[in-house]
């Protein structure tokens, strides 16, 4: 942490300093003309710039500290795999979740995952639960859906991954599913975290609407905090200007959050894009900038989808989009 | 809705009138050289874009109905006024919401609420759950700071207002305050908003960090479908590309709201520019703009707030800001 | 300047602190377990971080210190007063700017500057060179256009004022008008800038529509580094993910740009909010903001404006305005 | 063009309806409940909204047309190729454009140029005139890095692209350099526009650091209005709210303009990035979005670049990347 004083007299100046002992942080003073920089360091959690930026003489605050720890590579070189059934996050395979937005009925689902399955599909999804953001749209098949999903993914094989909503549902989904998925609108729902954690289940955290890259990993702190560390980030576009597309897809964030994190991160460029038109090119883009893995909505019919119809692609399309990422994760010394 | 088709064949346009009559809706459809545009009408929950915009022919779906009902000022002309003690909301008075930002103690609490009522608030905030980025930061007296601030809310004759974010705590806090805050982290939690709505109490519902005006009123909507009308919205800055402020305080939205909804809405120059140097200017702004209210941000001692201390005034500086506002107030034929 | 380094070695160090001596600054490091920050201070504009990045050992390097100068309120306290005719931007009066967006003909100027003048504006705009953003819109009468407002500007008694967009006919408008006004889109438009610099006369610089506060008064610098400080700032909304309004009014800004520079500041509530409905009510939020001067669109037949019509008000609407502007400005202290 | 009308009069509805009779449009009304919606077809540029969003009892307008057209897929639906020397771009090759932000000395570019040529560059790109945000940095060594560039070129049978800035200069340029570049900051100067567009030369354009997708078109748009067809768009980021990257690379982009337009499209990873960490990945992801080319920036000492240095790869990380980029542009059935 650093302090910039303006101009500050001796007195202002050792306040700041006193004020730096008392939480057992170790300060040091710089002054050149008119300004003085204090250098800060020690505990993490005693760096506030809030506790400082209203001192007199004082001018402002910068926070040089990364402020998540267990999520950071500083704190653990090394990269962190997740592994949920035989699908393994943050090694050389990349896995491909694939599945519809909504679970509609058991003939939907289980006709969506034997297509992903036999394409190749590592993990099948599907939401029982689903954020509207209208009270008058379909809300989700609730228990029922969840009964659906674990059957079929039993059935087939596949692990199966459904997004949390609520906290007092938290532990009874857990028992259904093999990966917890804390949605975009709940990426800073503490509450929510805190349950997840508890669960010491795999957990898919997306990346929030317009969540900065260190809001998302300080959410993967708070899950991590609690004593869970099976996190998956996964990128699906933040909201910018742009209307063209239904959010913009930031691929760079997958080098930057390898870079910062040691935990697996993936793409959603069906989100990412909200159209089907640009979810194969931009999933093989993702893959390209070096996700750990995708998550692909999928409908066996996405004219008659009940949610996210148009960001849908059919079997037919993934089938295809598959055949093309084999060769390119070759191409990049990985494998599907 | 307005369904827009390139080049499309006649059995095409067809399949898309039958689908529309299927769903209840009245079509029709116009061709001008290669385009056609088909026109739907009727029950808003059946205009969804994306049970079109997938059917062969189909370029895109324009959704030119307001998605909210409940909220809109077409579905009521006159204005909703919220009461909440002796505040009242959307009349012509401007209820001001002053306190700190979090509880810290009673000492702390009935100092700010004495210096806030004398110098004219007409309700007392503070925090008692605080969402906070990281978890390593204090998150609030919890239950302490209830029995805190409904005891002083008590002694002063001033109404309160805190902060709900877990569901399963909504009903018990709701017996300790006079006002549910929903907060922006929170906007989309439509489990709380749910919650929110059983209690039937007034809620101050807070604009999402990136939330549009149409998505903002859509969370009001979830709240006046579950029973309860009583929703003051509250603008308090959104995200921007400008990092010189915390957010950009988005004033426009205010007659906006108050075009398209008969709800009351208020302002937060206190987290809209997360700096109390800009607090006073933009509360000034705010009421110019045609606030229905003002929650601001006070604490006896700022540079050793627990939590944004840096946006928060000092009571004198607040007293100064009250004394500024009454003209303002008076000049627009309104009063504080 | 401040250097970060991770886990330097000594030599590294010593590279760092000596480029810094090359380069005429002044260098000074700290180390704390395995973090070393150097702080440098000395001239402007040998703080380029680029110089520094690459370095073996560093981490990332931030920028403390203010990189304009002349527009600065370090290096001037006093306020910077710019005279236009009988308008004065940054004293105690408002001065309001009004006129169409477009020159249409002598009729349309000159009605809408006796409606104008008769409502109490102190300056008439009109654009006779339209940066438009389709090539086959209407691009402005040219310099038939500099002499209508010449003509009307003269006849009336009112200072005018006209955008500039090609750094050719910059020396020619500044025959023509009293006041060059800089444009959104040419905000960084740096031959621009120096064209205008060279003219000495008073420049209106708009602020550019994602330009962030920084480069707003860096893009003042270059025009006061050419040798004219008679800029007036003019804050005209900025882009955003909100869609309901064409811009967002940045209002904030106003106070951030008088505490960071001396220049006046004014806002343009047309371009802001891209509908007159709005006009209104953030014309006066403005003013309350601290605003020293208005920019509004006024049109006698906005139906029929051939640019920018929804945002224009009426002569009537305008004159409605300007009786409750005053009101308000006395109640803060300042006049029209 | 549809035209919303709210609880319109019979005589409201007709004033519309005549007035896109005078501009020669054909209109159509629809009435269902209180809602009235009239479409307009015809010529294009009598479509503009502010000419009916202030009739009475129009509630808006909305634009379904393209409001570009020369640029359009739907003008030409056969892909543009544009040829600069040995290097074409939009075919079925992906050349790579390679070399220093600024161009500062011979032995500087033609060090650079010999390396990139190397590793398998197409084309040698260098700035002579650089627009930089401060008034005090370096701006290019102008006249004599045009000669520098124009004679490293042609001893190294590179074609070179160079960046122009002021119109007054364009034809100058266009003598020495094969490819103009027009930078993000003047995408919509639209002076400059169309000087580039009279000298026949192919063009780089940019898309401005805030610009939509549309608008990134319309300035493409107003250059082959202007005669000259040879345009190449170039993505390079855009500003958003996230601030751990310069900008955010939008790569979706890529395949919507390949969607919406017959011109090639390139990446620029460098710019979009802002650091020589995420280029290579972001360069592999470009390509595979399927970028038609890609501009990045070498420098021979990144840690002395006068401008850009920490964006910048070394010749030998550039020959990395060159290396794993030709594997995976054979993955996608292309060659570099």
């Amino acid at each position: 942490m650093i302090i910039m004083m303006n101009a500050p007299t001796r007195d202002q100046i050792n306040r700041v300093l006193d004020k730096l002992r008392q939480l057992g942080l170790d300060g040091h003073s710089i002054t050149s003309s008119d300004k003085t920089m204090i250098t800060a360091s020690g505990d993490l959690s005693a760096c506030q710039p809030e506790l400082y930026e209203r001192m007199p003489g004082v001018d402002r605050v910068v926070i040089v500290e990364t402020p998540y720890k267990l999520a950071s590579r500083e704190f653990q070189k090394k990269n962190t795999t997740v592994t949920v059934g035989k699908a393994c996050f943050g090694g050389s395979r990349i896995p491909i979740i694939a599945g519809p937005c909504a679970i509609e009925s058991y003939n939907q689902l289980y006709q969506t995952g034997v297509s992903v399955k036999a394409a190749g599909a590592a993990m099948l999804r599907g939401g029982a639960y689903k954020p509207r953001s209208s009270p008058y749209t379909f809300q989700g098949l609730e228990m029922e859906g969840l009964e659906i999903i674990k059957t079929v993914g039993r059935e087939l094989g596949l692990p199966i991954v459904s997004e949390v909503t609520d906290p007092r549902k938290v532990g009874l989904i857990a028992e259904y599913v093999d990966m917890l998925q804390v949605g975009t609108r709940n990426m800073q729902n503490f509450v929510l975290l805190q349950e997840v954690a508890l669960t010491k289940k795999p957990v898919l955290l997306k990346r929030g609407l317009a969540a900065t890259i260190e809001e998302w990993l300080m959410a993967a702190e708070y899950i991590m905090a609690g004593g869970n560390n099976q996190v998956v980030l996964c990128e699906r576009g933040i909201r910018t200007y742009e209307t063209y597309t239904r959010n913009t897809l930031d691929l760079t964030a997958i080098p930057v959050v390898k870079h910062l994190s040691h935990l697996p991160v993936i793409a959603d460029p069906s989100h990412g894009t909200g159209n089907w038109r640009w979810v194969s090119p931009m999933a093989k883009a993702s893959v390209a900038a070096g996700a750990d893995g995708l998550e692909i909505e999928v409908h066996p019919c996405p004219e008659e989808a009940l949610s996210d119809g148009p960001q849908s692609l059919t079997p037919g399309n993934f089938s295809q989009l598959m055949s093309e990422l084999k060769p390119l994760a070759t191409a990049l010394g990985r494998s599907l």
